[in-house]
């Protein structure tokens, strides 16, 4: 089944928000495996919506419309469709109701408008909205499935996830597995001499190479009529997967590096303490960016000059001057002191040089020092990082805290794909 | 001049990579007074790319394509223009050249794939690519230009702007002025309510209001064929609505909070320490996102739990006990502690509840306090933020880092529109 989704909206035109809804819709789609054929991006313009949706059902096997459904007067898809579908529109009592009850429920009085909500095209299906007012609709136009979302992101993506996906998977009448591994540390051309031609032997699957800041997902996504056989390839490509890849993989799904790291801590009942050069707070931001890290993080140093590093973590004097801030001796000082003058089991640092200024011949940009400290002994890794600084402080943090993992976990402290 | 863009790549339309080449090129080619009509995606598909060339020659009076001219056999953007327009791939030797010239700059071998960047369809143009080998593609098919752009970012968007945006700007013989004012603390709805019906007497210029985590940005855009009037009116719109709404701006352009404070310390000679609970790093890493932040930031402390705000910033034990660590005296003492114990002369404190989960009554999730210590005063503020933890983090960084810039600009320390 071949998919093309519309969203509306005159502020994703111009380019200053991203479309983040088409991101999440396509993504979620693929477990109702179909498949998106297109994507079109129109204007809040009724002859353009009119225009979109007839050149949609014209192609494509199903349509989805996202945005334009509020209560405002730029909210034009609701009328676009009706017209250009012929379906006038009708007061719909359930949904009516449940404006109301929301209303009620918020203590709000709200304006009159939002009432309109409640017109849906004749013969439509209204999924009702958990999260607002305004419903999902349904229309079966010549057997052929026009689908209109809101463009507000939790409502759509619930509306998405509670009822398109189940929907559209119940049409297609094709099952879908889908997982994903997460790889950190070596590169996507690494990954696919190692993978090699693998997939080819696995009926009906397909794997992906997605790259980003944090290292390359491998996601892996099978499709069929039979579930039995698609759970068989899944299987059969997850264990080959593993088998061939396994000592770089860190996580699967969407689990973060940060909520393995703090996975690991509280299976070991460790605390950790952070200590920053270069990625200037990142690293305990990413640490901290998962609900109930205080569990086990107990605090961070960001030790931009040379006198915090001595002072708060006692790097000596001598070493900096020897050996520079950016080095070996520093990047373990800081682990070990971040750790010690904490009173945290495990310490991390990181220094190095972001850019884009502040290179020499022998520590170019990109050079950075990431160490860890902890009862299961101390290690200090440098890297060569190109890129922009946002991606050389980014990837840093990323590899520290791979570099923790390793050590906790008693696993070779350097991603390797040999042997 | 109505535009159609259209993004050629199988991982823009499977949801993973969002488009962030058709945000920069949208935004960039309001300077050159075009609208953009349409915006299409499909994958990596002959037949796919042509219908949406053959589509967009019918609708659009131009048509940019983005992506699909690397060297590798997915790359078919090239192939399937020259199709569809019937205009065969020619070997262009200036390009050729240029290719070969950067393979030698770079001493790099380059696969023998890559010389077919150097085919171009009938007639067409080349935007030679000081940032990779495939040029940017200029063809005017019956008096309308079709431009292709390769996808890699940062080579879409010097092509972008050195070329598409100069050229399709005198096509349209319309000359652009654009500004915008970035306001923090106030909501969009207020500054609607005093702006109101202004821009109605700013002719051929709009107003638009784009709020994002940091705030609500103001941006207005003027066009008309005779360059004065359009600066006139641009300078008309900037000095009423800096008129309105000043007490609420904090930069303009694309400058950020961060820059804005570092610019000001640079100016005192003042140095900057941070003291961040739920921010967790945040804060200190968004100071040090700026290159060239060891000027002034000296030090960063994450005091997650009690004891490290007790014993790195000296908050008192008493007042942690009697008020919480989420209390008005405990910022207080985090920013002046984090001043004194840093010997910096400002200081910032954060603390809060960022959730979902740690809310009470009394202190539901979004309450955060943030604070400034400095020679010119200390003062703190409440703030009730509502929103996911990543919005909470967010705003709350960037209101902490407004209260600084406030304080040492002996502004008052509420944004308020009032008087």
């Amino acid at each position: 089944m071949q998919i093309e989704i519309v969203t509306i909206g005159s502020e994703i035109l111009s380019g200053r928000t991203l479309d983040t809804n088409f991101a999440f819709l396509a993504r979620a789609l693929e477990q109702a495996s179909v498949q998106i054929g297109w994507h079109t991006t129109v204007g809040d313009t009724p002859e353009r919506i009119a225009e979109a949706v007839r050149r949609g059902l014209e192609r494509a096997d199903a349509l989805v419309l996202t945005g334009g459904l509020g209560p405002t007067p730029d909210d034009l898809t609701r009328r676009a469709v009706s017209n250009v579908l012929s379906r006038p529109l009708q007061l719909d009592e359930q949904v009516l109701e449940h404006i109301r009850e929301r209303a009620a429920r918020l203590g709000r009085k709200l304006p009159g408008s939002i009432e309109a909500q409640a017109l849906l095209p004749l013969g439509a299906e209204a999924w009702l909205n958990r999260l607002g007012t305004a419903p999902g609709i349904l229309i079966l136009h010549h057997g052929k499935p026009v689908i209109l979302l809101p463009g507000v992101p939790q409502e759509l993506e619930e509306l998405a996830t509670e009822y398109v996906v189940p929907y559209l998977r119940q049409r297609t009448g094709r099952h879908v597995e889908t997982f994903t591994l997460r790889t950190s540390g070596v590169f996507e051309s690494a990954l696919h001499e190692k993978i090699g031609a693998l997939p080819q032997a696995w009926p009906g699957a397909t794997l992906a190479y997605l790259p980003s800041f944090f290292g390359v997902d491998l996601r892996v996504t099978a499709t069929g009529t039979d579930p039995d056989q698609v759970r068989r390839v899944t299987g059969r490509a997850y264990d080959e997967l593993r088998e061939k890849v396994d000592a770089v993989i860190y996580a699967e799904g969407t689990t973060t590096m940060q909520q393995v790291v703090g996975e690991t801590l509280v299976e070991l009942g460790y605390t950790l303490a952070t200590a920053e050069s270069c990625t200037g707070g990142l690293l305990a931001k990413r640490i901290t960016d998962v609900p109930g890290a205080s569990r086990y993080f107990e605090r961070g140093f960001v030790t931009y000059s040379n006198a915090s590093k001595i002072e708060l973590l006692g790097v000596r004097a001598g070493d900096l001057e020897a050996h520079g801030a950016v080095s070996a001796p520093v990047a373990e000082q800081m682990a070990a002191g971040a750790c010690e003058r904490a009173g945290a089991d495990v310490g991390v640092g990181i220094t190095g040089v972001a850019g884009p200024e502040g290179g020499s011949e022998e520590k170019p940009v990109g050079t950075v020092f990431v160490a860890v400290a902890s009862p299961r002994g101390a290690a200090v890794r440098r890297l060569h990082i190109v890129g922009t600084r946002a991606t050389i402080r980014e990837r840093s943090a990323q590899t520290a805290l791979d570099l923790v993992r390793r050590q906790l976990r008693g696993l070779p402290l350097e991603p390797s794909l040999e042997g």
